[in-house]
């Protein structure tokens, strides 16, 4: 696993047969974005297999690494199932195949995302007939690096951009971890796009002088109605969202959709350590004996959200019927159900 | 002066007989703050008269070192008024006397907006019905710090705090110089409140979870509508506090309010330098090419604005009567002329 925690000053590596490091990196965030942690966490299964570890602990130990994102629980239960069903024909041990499973699903997913992403932002500039190409926001890091594939919102907004559809983004740094400022602008340098990082708290002001035409976040996960918890500082752009007339667009797998969680009210939201807050790279910022609070996540309730991107098409309101269809569509509540495995 | 820039880590003084040693302290933040960079520049201009330097020349200089706050303007003009009124009575020079009188203004005035503001958070806490006292958020730091009395916005919250009207303080840490986590949480802990650091994007979500019940901030400029101008991040919280039904309380002495200054479009926001966003501490945080936008400040439209406390008492809507009402008492343009000088 690239170890995220340490980019963009190294590219450095974390190689392991044992899961119950997978579980560290995870919670560290040396692994993190709400898919990959999701195949992380099915491959770690795949080496507690290996090591003849009880599968059923070391799935409750890798889904309670992170609490908020669902895509682990979603993972860790297709591995546990999949495990009973003996060996495949490939060879691998079934934990093995069910996780490169879901990464070759999540691959797939990214690129259907990815095109009808840019399909819908290629609608709204049309709807608002913007002269050129769009100026997006985008918060936290959504690309490559989160997902195992070409990513989710970060993922739409390359898409747009090689099709002149976007042409310049706006990073959200997002503290505390610097998401934005370290991997997503690492990931558009290394793309050519043109962005600047901007502090979180600016993007309100810059909707206010007529600086942005859509915003792109992820999600870690949608409730049944259609809420959406992500990255801390989500909901604040989408109330300025809403404010500036601007279109507010939520990019993730239907693997990310608990459809279990009637609404947003019941996602439990990670509280993360506060030295987060307080320090930096190891170095106190902030006053000796100050105090912090460290919610990692916030949610946005889904009159705010303008449209959401899955793999199987863009859901737009209303969301409870929208997202119901979706589960319909896969009666084991187990997304992707017709990609290639 | 103190070096804010070496806050918390360490307590350094800039001494000069050099106005020019002042305007770099203001435009590197050494010395902050809207009320407290007006009473840096009259005591500059003390020095520049002092030095034989052309007064004209030195206030010009001075008053463009920070282009939103208007008290630079307010501060120099006053004192260039009064250099021509020859020497007064304790043998000071009229520009050193001027900023003498300045500076014992800003004492006063801050001592009455605390006042004011605590009486109105009580009022606050009595139409609310809150249960024990109130949980409020501030933003950047506007506290001795800035002003050089007691301070506004944080001034308030003290005063408050000492009469049972706040118990707790969540500190904005007020990216992307850290204001709050470096300042607003130092005077805090001295003072013995209860706080807690969040990065600038949580508060929203906190908001949400019913963890507010105010939010007081400063200003470094209202417009004569009651449009007001402050660090960047503030306009984002009043979105939120709308949206919640949470007052939205600014509190700046009338020598922050541009009379000239019709309304907030026409209030010029300071850019300043990208490596403010991109490194932390001298550090590099960002993607080694990254490219930043770093606007100082935002505008927050008057109808978000609860009330505004100056020392003449608490403004409300409809704020362009008001803030005329006020300007009224003070035929010359002057704040706080019948203030001891």
């Amino acid at each position: 696993m690239l170890d995220q925690t340490q980019l963009p000053q190294r590219e450095a590596y974390i190689e392991t047969r044992d899961y119950r490091e997978v579980c560290t990196a995870i919670r560290r965030l040396s692994v993190r974005g709400a898919p990959l942690i999701g195949i992380a966490a099915a491959y770690g299964l795949a080496l507690a297999e290996a090591a003849g570890v009880d599968l059923a602990t070391a799935a409750a130990e890798l889904a309670s690494t992170r609490p908020t994102a669902v895509n682990l629980r979603w993972a860790t239960n297709r591995v546990l199932a999949s495990a009973t069903g003996g060996s495949r024909g490939d060879g691998a041990t079934p934990a093995l195949a069910e996780a490169r499973a879901i990464h070759e699903e999540q691959i797939a997913a990214d690129m259907r995302m990815c095109e009808a992403g840019a399909a819908l932002l290629a609608e709204i500039r049309e709807a608002a007939q913007v002269r050129g190409a769009l100026r997006v926001v985008t918060h936290c890091n959504t690309g490559a690096l989160a997902t195992g594939g070409i990513g989710t919102a970060l993922g739409v907004i390359l898409t747009a951009h090689r099709r002149g559809i976007v042409r310049d983004v706006l990073v959200d740094e997002t503290r505390p971890l610097l998401q934005g400022a370290r991997l997503t602008a690492w990931e558009l340098e290394r793309a050519g796009v043109r962005y600047r990082v901007i502090v979180d708290s600016a993007a309100a002001g810059l909707m206010a002088r007529g600086e942005v035409d859509a915003i792109v976040v992820g999600a870690d996960r949608i409730a049944a109605n259609g809420d959406v918890a992500n990255k801390v500082g989500t909901y604040g752009l989408a109330l300025a969202a809403r404010a500036h007339g601007v279109p507010f667009i939520v990019v993730a797998p239907t693997s990310t959709i608990g459809q279990v969680t009637p609404d947003g009210a019941r996602i439990e939201i990670e509280e993360r350590a506060e030295d987060e807050v307080l320090q930096l790279g190891g170095r106190r910022t902030a006053a000796p004996a100050a105090r912090a609070l460290n919610p990692a996540f916030d949610v946005t309730p889904a009159a705010l959200v303008t449209a959401i991107v899955t793999e199987r098409g863009v859901v737009r309101p209303p969301y409870d019927e929208a997202i119901a269809a979706l589960g319909a569509l896969s009666p084991s509540g187990t997304a992707m159900a017709g990609a290639p495995s």
